[in-house]
């Protein structure tokens, strides 16, 4: 019963076999082999469109750099309050870009067109005294088990736009969006609006694979450099690429965030029927929230359970634990097991 | 006949075994799993002595994180003029650590005692318009296939130990070194003074396993965090502490080195008896060093070999190619193969 | 009718006296000269307590360096949301501490104890993937004309203490808050729990001149090369320790802010008694916050009035504009004459 | 006798008169008043030629600034080993720009074409490796009393021009070399390849102003928002532009100049005729190098001169202290007086 993370779930058989076909026989160093040539041409086909593509680490890498080859040392990365770039990583955006996180509110983890015309509107073009608005970055699906609908993206892309703002999104989760929305990458991404994407593996079934998917050509250059000053430029990059490569063959990726998000569903469908758990909003990713209390969440504990209380300060008042109630926060990946599921809501059946 | 990099080679089977096999159900995320305890616990053994150990994806963010944890803002890093964290990482070291790298002479890649006391006394204690000398970095084995005695590095260690400085060692090539001086790994580090090694497995056998290994613990709580915000905290860690455990586990790691270097030892064998190619210097590690015309570059090339020329303009008169020659790296790895080398050498001399 | 800001007015008589008798003969540069070690021991005597002090030439500096001095990388700056820091600085504190500002809320410029609390339980002791608390940065007098009282100051103060957190607070406007809290210095600092202090005289009465003062000694080597490496350090020192010297000489500084504040009292009781005007809350210092309709403003501005209209998003509901009216801030200064006032008065009452 | 350095030195009397003058009634802070915009339309008269101008509080922020500027985090800034900006700021930057400082090689201070060429051809395009080459720093007049002519000047930047490499010269003594040189300021500038000028009035005359000169008009924007970043941008600006202003103003700045540079003259040619002084070299504006016996140098210290020894070991073979001699740099200022100059020197003589 793992819902602590979708990063305790190792790696699908089908990526680690990639892996070790990939240790075949001597590559270049650094990027220059066949297998992430192969990768290149492949995320250009899979986007529809021309792309270039800086593979990293770590999701963090892949935000801090993306975010940082659009944003100059004056610039403010504006993102929703709760976003893994604004409280989860340490500070790593304001040092890669040596600039300013600004936090924007918004319902379940989703940026409000509002809030973000008025933080906007706080900063003022050509004013040398206030950070400038340069990126603002979207979480897909975001940390709060939501998705921003094409539309959605649309229209906080087109706030943007006259403004001379990029568009960053942050799919660590991904797949899990494309697969609870059901529309084409590019749909969600550069057709609306969007101009670099985080797009991860790692969490979805790789070992570690980030990528940096750049639709604006523009900043490929400065990406070389700045991945490498970074030190997120692989020595053995066919690792990493192979990784990727297999994770996307053959809609693996999707298959994969398919099954997170049905174990998603079905925790949630089942939580829903029972008396000690309240779901706090419908998941609609691979992430489920719901209030239990305290003694609820040890009892399951005991039972080798693994899951996160989650803080609610900042939610609406509408999404906050009632007296009593704690918020917790369920994650499903693509090794959760029905069973486990259903073992699960036993439990908190039988609280 | 790949004599481009050692990072051209793949993984060893022990390594690439332990990695399918770390691949076994579920575990906690961010270093928080059971290799990466019992890796800890096997570098405690190796160093004879309790270290803290950071695993990182690459070699450049080993180097600029484990100077960086000991150089404030105003903190100079010093290192040999031709040292990979001098030249090969854009920046990275000075990125890190806010702060300037000094780069000092020395032959044949080793920093010279006399010009590291110079550079010190260039830089006076307590005087706010200079920087101050917070890190010496040695690199073991040097960029130039050569190594630092145990006594060697004692000699400079001692230099700067009275101004307290901290001492790096870049150990990318640590096995090398290990291997050509037939000493334990304390005494090549801690027992001469090292406070920080970048110990890397890498360019020894592994796909992407590089550990920073703290010899001084009170730098061990800024460095979690550093790494973190470095974004080179893995989420899936056990797939990197499981490379390099099985890469450590019964000396394995010194057994792919001692191939490797017995390879360049063969190569500079094989050289040294051509007419069209003149070693440079012995090697005593895995990287050979050897002047030849341009023109006998270009038909190597032709066969299939790769290798890169490298640059003379910093070496010492007696070091550097007479009119006609070039300089050129020749580096071997645990995958080097005896005739991959012999049909090298017998090309050299059918030029 | 300048009422646009305190930096508009120009020295006073005194301190631009002791300017032009600071330039008589040579001086040793770089604060190694008689006046700075005069203004040195003056310092100490204001604070009743041995104190380090470090000039800059501007505010901003003062508070990204203090700050920086406190904040290890990982470390967040805790400020007002609506602190000149957060918002005015174009991201000065994170550049020069290379870390995160978080933003605070609290009615009237004044954080509010319980967020406080809230912030620092999100950023968990000895999480990675937080930024960790390093420092409290009180405003004072705030950027809303209100002040902190010492009790209050020691409250904030006390609720980070024991989490190893230091306080810093921003007194570009210390001198207004003195004058209206009829407090010893050091009653509002460092007997309240401040580490170390924003020390302006620029907007009080001198031409550049802005100190740090260091309650904590502890920090006084690093600021020193801080403060070097920000390019802080002015050569000919002596002209802006003269400028200190003599505005702190006599009670001379507190003279200038009690007249400036004695403006601000003095508008704010004309404006509350007209129709066309609308006091937002009660001035504490040199700053009054009005309601006004814009065609008001504009009528004012024609006749030669300066003033700014001021950002009442981040507002209590009850201290925001009702329809129709804006929120205009109107700064006092030492050189702000009651004919003015009175004119100003006048005039809103005319419209 | 005061040769330790020409900031030592007050301001001039004109100077000190047009800050008094400044201080007439209220201003526009942060550059938007009258004398700012009287000072920006003198220097583009100056330089014939359209020029933006930055005014910051010392030298160290206008080198910093101007070369961070044109630096993107992965470029190298250029600039002799012995430059003001690679040993003598602590480093700024290193810290405004990110990145790396490459120390070059020449005799007396100033940089050999053929050693820039080389350190180029070692850093080549498109390789993430390595940091790229972005701005080329040539101080004039240099840090060991000489001065570049326009043709050397023409000569080093024809060389970067053709790779996209923008090129800086600190003018901390500017005026020096321009009274030395007896050019137009448009010709040691912008005609001779020069995109920004680090303008100093400070050391000349001033009490603390100094100007960043653009003569590239692409980096205006950015360096609004990167000077406001770095803490530079002065609220009551008029009181740096007023100072400037006036050291400008019908040749002053070249009369205070013409006289530092003949006061440097008089000296070398006074200790050329002693026993116990030999001139390093000859001087070329307003530093004199001599070497002398330590015991010489304690006895005019005795006397009461000032003046600081001076590191010879980067210097060439034929410029370094025979046995028994240190070399001494001995500065003079506007108000050195030639009875100052004429009392060392018989004390020199008489030892």
């Amino acid at each position: 019963m793992i819902f602590a993370s979708d990063n305790w779930a190792g790696a699908s058989e089908a990526v680690m076999a990639a892996l070790v076909a990939a240790n075949e026989g001597p590559a270049p160093a650094y990027g220059n082999d066949e297998i992430t040539r192969r990768l290149e041409a492949r995320m250009s086909d899979l986007f529809e469109r021309d792309v270039a593509v800086f593979l990293v680490a770590t999701g963090t890498a892949a935000n801090a750099l993306a975010t940082a080859a659009f944003a100059p040392p004056w610039g403010a990365i504006l993102a929703h309050r709760d976003a893994h770039l604004n409280v989860d990583e340490c500070g790593a955006p304001e040092f890669f870009a040596g600039t300013k996180v600004v936090g924007l509110a918004g319902a379940r983890g989703k940026i409000d067109p509002r809030g973000l015309i008025e933080a906007l509107d706080a900063m003022p073009a050509g004013v040398v005294h206030h950070v400038q608005p340069a990126v603002l970055s979207l979480t897909q699906s975001t940390e709060l088990g939501t998705v921003y609908t094409a539309d959605e993206v649309a229209e906080l892309a087109g706030i943007v736009k006259n403004r001379n703002i990029a568009v960053h999104m942050d799919g660590a989760r991904f797949a899990n969006a494309i697969s609870s929305l059901q529309v084409a990458p590019s749909t969600l991404t550069w057709r609306a609006g969007v101009d670099v994407l985080s797009f991860g593996a790692t969490k979805g079934g790789a070992l570690m694979a980030e990528a940096i998917v750049l639709f604006d050509r523009s900043r490929q250059e400065a990406l070389g450099y700045l991945r490498k000053r970074a030190a997120q430029l692989v020595s053995k990059h066919r690792f990493v690429a192979a990784q990727f490569d297999a994770w996307l063959d053959g809609e693996h990726w999707l298959d994969l965030a398919d099954h997170a998000n049905a174990m998603a569903a079905r925790l949630a469908a089942g939580l829903d029927g029972t008396a000690a758990a309240r779901l706090a909003w419908a998941p609609q990713a691979n992430e489920v929230f719901a209030f239990m209390a305290p003694a609820t969440a040890a009892a399951l504990r005991t039972e080798g359970a693994t899951f996160y209380e989650w803080p609610a300060g900042g939610l609406a008042a509408e999404d906050r634990p009632r007296p009593g109630e704690v918020l917790y926060r369920l994650v499903t990946s693509f090794r959760t097991e029905p069973a486990e599921v259903d073992r699960f809501v036993a439990l908190v059946d039988a609280v």
